[in-house]
């Protein structure tokens, strides 16, 4: 079975790796990174790089599409190579995963009109102006479509999708081996309970993420792009 | 303030992005990646592969040292160049961080001897064995060490430092924008309760791990290799 994680310019890594360490860990499950182009794709922070295998143009189906989020989603919306290789591979995806804000990817390329999905507590309202249900839980199944909310949500998301791929045991097997057994030093609310001083911070830090990661784009070093 | 995370062949990547994506988001955070030589280190599943900035040898100093664990930790304990860069680095670090079984990089590297870790629920033995005391609990301040049990466990250890480094009320800003409030699907005991076939299942994959990575090594493409 073939996991094709999504990657674009200014990605989220949390976003990505949360799932990719439960879901790589599946049995027999093979895992691809797909991008606009074989080779490094920056994160959010221009000090992270994933390699990517193959490019959109190259994928033409899988059994697990997985979409992550971060600062480059907006950006990405408007490119219509990625929304177009997400339409095809959720054409025939057995699953397909959207995390973060990157639910918003799948709303754009038109995969969410009439379903219910969780995403990033501070997108809810692009979300559902994609046609969507937009619940506030960490994880939630459509069908064929698994949603996670923010960031380290992929974690509890692929672990939920673990279990309905290879059963209770494994998936616990799975946690066990990620040791996800959380104590989150600063509690454990509601991202809705958390303080407004930190709501409007987060808001605004994630409001301002296309422009931050532009700027951020000259700390790559010429030496350092492949 | 400089964190260095170091790389070698075969780490677990949520070891890394779980501290990395709190502590890269700290006010005045620069974050590299340090590894035997620059480019591209691939994670134990051989499908992941993150890019490394700078040499062992080009790394003088640092702010936080942070040693990740995975399946390339045994054969590391032999690497002797890696050894002498964690106590160089570790002699005028202001913290050093230690996750997963990579705290048996900081005992060997003479580092731990008389203090007081966390780890890996499945590599207490070894850790105690360089001379610490080891306790089961998520995360662990010792002085200037913070350890933190397996993989997962990097999200709390790294979002407890971040409160030491730059107070609550940051930290719960940064926990707000990983949107870390998990709920495991399957429960949130420790690692010592988890069903005894999971625990051995995990050990026997963890004591395979340096031959599951010598074997996977042939999957790479020789095109991916930078």
């Amino acid at each position: 079975m073939r996991l094709s994680i999504l990657l674009r310019d200014g990605f989220t890594a949390l976003d990505i790796v949360g799932g990719y360490e439960v879901l790589a860990n599946l049995p027999g499950m093979d895992v691809e990174f797909v991008a606009p182009r074989a080779g490094l794709v920056w994160a959010d922070t221009r000090r992270l790089a994933l390699h990517a295998w193959r490019s959109y143009a190259e994928a033409e189906s899988t059994d697990i599409l997985y979409v992550p989020g971060g600062p480059g989603v907006t950006p990405g919306l408007d490119d219509a190579e990625l929304m177009a290789t997400i339409t095809r591979l959720h054409a025939t995806s057995t699953w397909t995963v959207g995390i973060c804000n990157g639910v918003e990817w799948l709303g754009k390329a038109g995969v969410i009109s009439g379903k219910e999905v969780t995403t990033n507590w501070a997108c809810r309202d692009k979300v559902a102006a994609y046609g969507a249900t937009v619940n506030h839980r960490r994880y939630h199944r459509d069908g064929k479509i698994i949603t996670g909310a923010g960031v380290s949500a992929s974690i509890d998301a692929s672990l939920f999708l673990a279990g309905l791929l290879a059963g209770e045991d494994v998936a616990r097997t799975l946690q066990l081996g990620i040791e996800y057994y959380p104590e989150p030093p600063f509690g454990n609310g509601t991202p809705d309970e958390a303080p407004a001083m930190a709501q409007a911070i987060v808001r605004q830090f994630e409001a301002a993420g296309p422009e931050r990661i532009q700027a951020l784009a000259a700390r790559i070093p010429a030496g350092a792009a492949h």
